[in-house]
């Protein structure tokens, strides 16, 4: 594990989310360990497994383009608490900025984000993320 | 004080907001100094003193309870001076962002928020705050 | 060049936007080298130079006085990659929050940030800067 987790763990969620947001799922789902689950109270059930995110991940990806759409994930106000020798627990805020080509940019969602990170050489993969989306009641499954 | 303030200072930050988001009174009091004070362009005067500081965060926490509603502060842009030896001046950005539960989320304000920080171990507390809506014409009280 | 970049590139522009927001464009004008490039997919053709940037700034800078409005500039997600010995390049995300005075704030812009930042003391100057708004398509002149 890095000295300064502040800082990798940053880079991390900066990488991560330029990923998604470009629209590469395969390098967004190695972005998980192998087994990692990704939760929200907006899903039905968990996604567990690099395939299963970067299938999730695929078909929001295709929606955006067919509706010309840019979402811009935004990570902050981290609180970074360390576990044993490899793991810290993240808690943070979200902000998703949704832009229409053409059109006028809304904060789609904000959100908190419960995370389970473990080292991986001086990075870090998610090995559990929680979304609690603020617009909705109820806990993620 | 820590050798690193940007990292103790985003910290601290971190910590307290999640401490007011959360409508945790009484922790996000003991953030500030015992006789901190917070004055804000949107207030009529300023509030002095923990007790002070905790009644009327306890009022705004009610009153978003009873109205179904959301917030998150986030505190971004930060431009740290250090001061004598256990303070420094921090001038940042904050955005409150306001989801009510069933509804769309709103940018409710943004601010710049003008700390002096007094160190309190490797961590900080809050001496002196002054917040101006952008949205409001004047200065603080 | 500093040891820690992630630290003294935030440190960078928050202080550059601040002066942005603020309204000093000469300030502005001297965060670019003397050759410094702006460019924007909503510009039809790159600023290059301090006079010519800060000439820029300050036609915004009037505009935004006269009608009233505020704006913050938000740098995030940063992704720094070390060029050469005294370089750095930054993918980041920003977001521009404008507010009426007396009215609400809104997300005006979302965009990436594709930066070559080359250092100056311990501190940075933006060699070229290229912005793409979220909301235009097409690619920066």
């Amino acid at each position: 594990m890095t000295d300064l987790p502040e800082l990798s763990v940053r880079r991390f969620y900066a990488r991560q989310m330029h990923l998604l947001d470009d629209g590469d799922v395969t390098g967004w789902a190695q972005t998980f360990t192998e087994t990692g689950s990704f939760a929200s109270n907006a899903m039905p059930a968990a996604v567990a497994g690099r395939d299963a995110i970067a299938k999730a991940a695929g078909e929001t990806t295709a929606a955006l383009a067919r509706d010309k759409l840019r979402r811009r994930h935004w990570i902050g106000m981290l609180a970074i608490t360390a576990g044993d020798d490899d793991t810290v627990r993240v808690r943070s805020y979200a902000l998703v900025i949704q832009t229409p080509i053409g059109g006028t940019p809304t904060v789609l969602a904000s959100t908190t984000c419960d995370d389970l990170l473990v080292a991986h050489g001086d990075d870090w993969l998610v090995a559990d993320r929680v979304i609690a989306r603020d617009d909705l009641d109820g806990v993620s499954p």
